[in-house]
């Protein structure tokens, strides 16, 4: 345990919402590389992928309503999924669900968000995050966000990364430089830059350099300075963000999002803002000590659900009924019929009514290139 | 091709049914190593397990039927597989369907078909075969049936030993001795002894020696020859059997079956009758250089279907729809949801509506332990 872990459970309450604050979540991918699960219709962010009874979306929020004040969370997502987030939120308020009429990235969403806030709560600083991660230490959670705060109060556009705990390579990596001076976030360093995804050896590198951390695409700063780094890039897109934002609370919104939303440019928040905002010095990383997973396939879910051990085999599904011999992996299923495993090592099963997938954890990122084939192929029922 | 085949051809007609036969097919056995897809209520002699489009059992009548005539194939069933073989196989008499009240292994089916027809025709000359094997040369099958026929009117019991292809674990082997004299039986040889499934280096001595058949469980003989032979081991058995025979074409036949039919020992003819009729000489084998398969398990399965290649994905069902991505092995299902496999190797995947099973070619023979372990703990429902 940590001091600051001691110190709140000293005092016997929950820790207080942070003034100023605004958690957004964009809530939006489907998720291709955990279909079968995962389809237009019921993405990522809507499943319970960690065997916890509750949504990533619904866990987000419960990480994020304690910082922010159950009504100072904003939730950004498709139209068609309106109905099943406010069922998994139900404190939501209305006026904080934003709705696209299509996607159109993180930058739009995010954006847009920022824009509306900055103009009902000039000087709010707001952070996003993803609704389908995994974050099991919400304390440690917690007393980053709050360092990221004081460093997007100094007017940075704070980040957090988190310490590797191996050479992945599904994940993007932050180079972090000098320590910042910024009073209530000691932690906090510069950020060098951004980098891709990496191979195994660049991984190992990374981890060994002791500079590198996990990008979890977790942005803290200003809205403003969000919307004046994003316009400095992309002018066009502000404006036309700004422009939504100034309709979004009165009755032209409908006509504004009908003109403005079509035309907006997708494109991802790391190019508009991460990247260019590094290469300035704008940016600073606040370490993040905590367990983190982008859920970003079937070999991420066994591994969390098995604790990083590989004998075992990991089940997912309220209804699961598997019988297993000499078998390790994943199952998952929506399912109630019974599954049976023999011999079977790395597995991955995702059993659902209309589709079944059977492959291997070494195999599980190439899911997202089958997702292609069907689509190209025209079997969209499935997708 | 050989003589015989060619002969037939050139004739350009069908060759006749042979004459004094009478085929009796045992249809029992739930085959429990086809789990899921073989259920108590859907053996697996009822399933089409070579995707010709015909089930196993209409495979057998077409094999048969050309040899002892339509009117002269018996098929010895369960009460409650009546009317699913009846649908397989409309032009089997009535007076030809024998209906067991409960199973009682291979004696007992055979023994009753053998004193049934023994009264109904003295003398006559049976051959049983399995409902649930595949032969893919029916010419050759024949013309082993023919010498067969003729080593059985000579009095012995004759069967049919396969030309091994490979050192199989998971048949039964005959070992042959001197060549029999038998007019119409050249290639009949005597039976020294039955062995049981062997492991591999001993398997691979018996393909070596060259004096080593499989044993495909076909035992063709007169009639009062096998219940003679039976009654030499089990008299109370044969007993048991004639007093059904007597009462069979009479009304008295429910009552009697009530009577006898719960008392009659458990046995398969193997020990009843073919190994103490080799210890005694009687037992003669003619080779069949046809190519057959017990398809004992999903593994067989897989190597039909891929004709002995390991590289190739088999895949078995009416309504299948399967993508694969660098995957071998076999999918059998009788549902039309997408199956995808991605990377898997010689992998079986077993789709059914209530059950699914996921294993591999090596270990395929396994299935049958979760048969018995879903029995142990009373998981009846999916079995």
């Amino acid at each position: 345990m940590t001091d600051g872990t001691m110190r709140w459970a000293g005092r016997g309450t929950e820790p207080e919402a942070v003034e100023r604050f605004y958690a957004v979540i964009p809530a939006g991918g489907i998720g291709s590389r955990l279909w079968p699960l995962s389809r237009a219709d019921a993405p990522k962010f809507l499943h319970d992928l960690t065997g916890s009874g509750q949504t990533l979306l619904r866990g987000t929020w419960d990480r994020l309503a304690p910082i922010a004040g159950p009504d100072r969370v904003m939730v950004v997502t498709g139209r068609a999924h309106r109905a099943a987030v406010e069922q998994q939120l139900p404190q939501l308020a209305d006026r904080n669900v934003v709705l696209e009429s299509e996607p159109k990235d993180s930058s739009a969403a995010i954006g847009l968000a920022a824009a509306i806030l900055e103009r009902r709560e000039p000087g709010v600083i707001i952070g996003s995050f993803a609704a389908d991660h995994v974050i099991n230490d919400v304390r440690r959670f917690r007393r980053a966000i709050v360092e990221a705060i004081s460093v997007a109060d100094a007017g940075y556009i704070a980040t957090i990364g988190i310490v590797p705990t191996e050479p992945a390579i599904g994940f993007g990596y932050i180079e972090a430089g000098e320590r910042l001076e910024v009073p209530g976030a000691p932690s906090a360093l510069a950020v060098t830059r951004f980098v891709e995804k990496p191979d195994l050896e660049t991984a190992r590198q990374y981890v060994d350099s002791g500079r590198h951390v996990w990008n979890a695409g977790m942005f803290i700063s200003r809205a403003d300075v969000l919307l004046d780094e994003m316009a400095k890039t992309k002018p066009d897109l502000v404006a036309g963000l700004r422009r939504l934002a100034e309709a979004w609370d009165t009755p032209e919104r409908g006509a504004v999002v009908d003109q403005v939303w079509p035309g907006l440019e997708k494109i991802a928040i790391d190019y508009s803002v991460a990247e260019p905002a590094a290469a300035e010095g704008r940016l600073a990383v606040i370490e993040g000590d905590f367990s983190w997973d982008d859920v970003g396939d079937f070999a991420s879910i066994a591994k969390m659900q098995s604790g990083g051990r590989t004998s075992d085999l990991a089940i997912l599904g309220e209804h699961a009924r598997v019988l297993a011999d000499s078998s390790s992996g994943v199952v998952v299923t929506d399912r109630d019929r019974l599954i049976t495993l023999i011999g079977v090592e790395n597995i991955v099963v995702v059993d659902t009514e209309d589709a079944l997938l059977v492959t291997t954890s070494e195999h599980a990122q190439r899911v997202k290139s089958v997702v292609d084939a069907l689509k190209i192929s025209g079997r969209t029922d499935v997708l």
